[in-house]
């Protein structure tokens, strides 16, 4: 009873995966890699003990013995090849954007409507991650009242090459755009991005506070910083009517030394993630076996993407933009 | 060689400036204290060692054995005393803020600029907190390149009586303006004020984010939350090019017990920035044996009330309100 | 080339080891349960979907279609159900202690060496835990020269019926026993047990002040408090040349309510250290495919029997005891 | 109402206390400074503000215009001067130890008592920090039942040139012997030093572990590292029966750059305890107006010098050493 799953795609993202599926995940084997680079998925199947690599993500996913698709290819492809997954009727861990823009999203929305059910999870990790699954927990719980505001902070060292304004708002800030509707279980209504002092490590408007409204009228609050150089931060700080919910620090040993009391920060995502992401496959294996879907769906793939949408608008104009969404379909509700 | 200080208005802050004066402060003795509430007066002027207590405020500033003034009357009286200290050539430590309006305060510049010579301190004890200090000298060290937003969080257990949204901005927000200033050496260019969803234990916008952008191109954002319920909590921390300074914890035990690990916040303003206000009139004790002015002037009261009166009127909008001031006098430069 | 793993015990820890397999371990599968209580064995099996339960221990070491074994049945059976585990051939992960006394201890080592091959592995899972990890890591650095002195803080909230003073030496000291060699990569050569104030709430003594000396000089201090009421709360600093390391907090969101500034700490030793048992069980089964052993070896087993024998016999006289120990067979050099 | 104070010594601890009295502390002025380098003594007076200079000790003691005496002078001649003092019937805060040996001690308290009235207080400092303070005040409260053991580290970034391991249990472990009495309200009834591996760094036995045990059968247990070069650093946790308690961080920002967050600690300890010292002096002149005495007294002087008499002992032998004390004069009940 276990799960055959192929990967398309061996850039960071997709050999992270893999290599997760390979030494992390019960009840999963791997089964097919595939890679434009045909070079690069023959390394991480051998790595990992994948059967097959190829330079064909459509032989992936109409291979008989992968059960389960994981798309981790370029983000322009992420919808086409959801759409294959849904027309071979296969269960798919898409990683995140859905699509560049809210249009091609619902490209997808479509087919799964037209499938009549539900293929396809986003891979907002963050979901699955247990500092924001305990914050949701406790704000459940209504033990500090309802939640009225909450201030994200989103650091990386540095930014890609390609990164600009408009590139922060749609990839790092989709991270918390997906988050926050998951924590507050609300959706953002509108949006202004307001731009700070540029740092002089930067090449495009950096930092940034972009500042949104929920239809419960709760305000959420993101610094996204792509240049911090220090280190790779995500802090969160909920305030509720009665209390304030953080997160606390991630890592493992505190060190005194050199005159200074001191805790590490990572360098990047992946280890300050790594319980989210293997938490996220695991969720993922277990939830085609149960059949019952779990973290973001394709639906929460468009919203975020019409919510960066709007944020690119106000990045032009500094004004707020109102965000106006397609009516949700019933396989969503 | 030891200051005489008289003291106008014995509410909470001014019977704590006179205990602060009576038992922690070198160089200085209380000699006058008067209130509006004579029997009020001479109980503080008891407990504390004064020589005289009266209702008579002028009595007070025009006593011969008063060398230096403290005003802690009601908001409304401190312009008019101010000069009346200025007039009598005496120095002065007023409570903040200088005056309810702008313009208002703008005549106790114009008396302080014919008399031509500085003898106003506002009471913004911040800028005397180790913490603030600290970030501050951090910042100008250059170690983290120039600073670039400033996230401020200002929470008090519950609003007195007679506050609102208005008041939440002039009397709790101009703290953060006159430190904002400080630590960034920099000028506020604009406000805008943006509601979160209100809590149900408040009777006004509570909490407000409230953003500034300095002359400098820098965000600083303000959390207002009057009625956080669970106690009085400053926090900030400032966003350099290539690292960010914090405040830590200030309170002196950690406690694990009952499941948790746990530290006190403070209830009220008066621990957490017990050494500021200690610190602050000693050094306005130093500062008139030396002449040296230190600590906000008359002219940065007239800045914060400025910027107070602008998010007033953002608060009715919701629009960005550019901020404009008078011509600074040379006595200030 | 997916491992079957057969349980023996399904008490508190045994239960979890199958539904750790079951649900968070790569390239392992369940297949036979046993328990003494056949129904329990069965309740097991099934919800971890385990193939076979079974009253009968022999019958899971001796199946078959079982490749591995994991051993969680009372500590007086552990040394004879691992003996017939390395008489079958299979690796065995065996719960800690290896058995009761290191007299009965090293019945398995000669099993063992008889075998000629490591195939006993002891479940002391602090070797996994990435803060433990990452301490041994950066001591091994010689970034903060050597290692002087250890400070270990063991707290339960509170102890099992059966529970006495000797019983908090071998089971619960057993771990900081393992765990400080494994740090230090140091052998303890003295032990000496001190009696702390008895608390009310305990009915031996508790706490207790354990100082063991290593082979190197280093000092290792181990407080065991088993009544500790508030929480489990595992701590450890380790004191270098030039620097200490200390575990940060492990749990995930910080508080700010009714005063206090907290975090959370865990009821017991499952939520604190089940990143270590998923990792170490995910090691054991990695070690199985590639042959190279990992974690405590039935030697490390014997010697922590070895300490804590010692430590019972100063508990009695209050004396320091020197610790010796038998020649250490080739096979575990 | 201002009380005179003489200093005696101009090393760092006086010349230290002569800036304190001069810049924080209401209710003094300083009169007259000896030091055995009388243009030291001349130089401290001119930045302090005090009116005469001296290398005459007695002359300071005996000038009509000074009414309190600090003695800061070297430890041999700590007795003699407090003796003086007492003769001249003046207060004095004498800096520890008393005296280098119990024996010499109990000539202050046989002088003192003969005297018929407490006038020396010994600068234990600790007593007076807000963190110990909070601590006793939490103890004492019953909240968590009574205290059981007390861990406490005291480290110092390096040895002064004379130390040897004698002078960190005189001198550096003085202070835990005084701050446990306090905390603990209960007298030490034997000591136990062990030793631990010697840092590269250290020329004697360093760091060491001093195990204390109460006459309530409580246990503190000290580690003296007085080479840890990283900084200074004094901790201490109180377990108590349902919570323990400790300090807090006690400096006031939180960085993060380069990978880490850090916050700064002392270099020494000085910055650790200036709130300490400065309250205790203004609670001694306080002492001194009401005649109510504060503090350590000259008893408690000699039971700390009679402590650590025994932990050298211990030191020598590695024994445990049981402690006994004189009578105490009613003096001091």
């Amino acid at each position: 009873m276990s799960i055959g799953v192929g990967i398309i795609g061996t850039g960071i993202m997709g050999a992270d995966h893999a290599r997760i599926f390979a030494g992390q995940i019960a009840g999963a084997h791997l089964v097919a890699i595939s890679d434009a680079d045909e070079a690069r998925a023959g390394a991480v199947a051998r790595e990992t003990g994948a059967a097959r690599a190829t330079s064909d993500a459509l032989a992936v996913i109409n291979d008989p013995a992968v059960d389960a698709v994981l798309i981790a290819s370029p983000d322009a492809t992420h919808a086409d090849f959801a759409i294959a997954c849904i027309k071979a009727g296969k269960p798919v861990l898409c990683e995140k954007p859905l699509a560049p823009t809210a249009a091609e999203g619902l490209r997808v929305i479509e087919a799964e409507v037209a499938a009549g059910r539900r293929l396809v999870q986003l891979g907002y990790m963050r979901r699955f991650d247990p500092g924001y699954v305990e914050m949701k927990g406790l704000l459940d719980s209504g033990r500090y009242g309802e939640a009225l505001a909450f201030h994200c902070v989103h650091r990386n060292a540095s930014a890609p090459a390609h990164f600009d304004s408009a590139a922060a708002i749609v990839s790092s800030c989709g991270h918390e755009v997906d988050v926050s509707r998951f924590v507050l279980s609300a959706e953002l209504a509108s949006v202004q991005v307001l731009k700070a002092k540029r740092s002089r490590h930067a090449t495009f408007d950096d930092p940034m506070l972009v500042v949104f409204e929920t239809d419960k009228g709760q305000l959420v609050d993101v610094e996204l910083f792509i240049n911090a150089q220090y280190g790779y931060d995500v802090k969160g700080e909920l305030v509720c009517e009665t209390g304030t919910i953080s997160f606390g620090p991630t890592l493992n040993t505190d060190i005194r030394a050199n005159g200074v009391h001191a805790t590490s920060l990572a360098p990047d995502w992946r280890p300050r993630f790594a319980a989210a992401y293997r938490i996220q496959n695991q969720a993922w294996i277990r939830s085609i076996a149960s059949g019952v879907p779990v973290g973001s769906s394709a639906w929460d793939g468009y919203v975020a993407t019409t919510v960066t949408d709007a944020g690119v608008k106000s990045l032009k104009t500094g004004e707020t933009v109102a965000i106006g969404y397609e009516k949700r379909p019933g396989l969503y509700s």
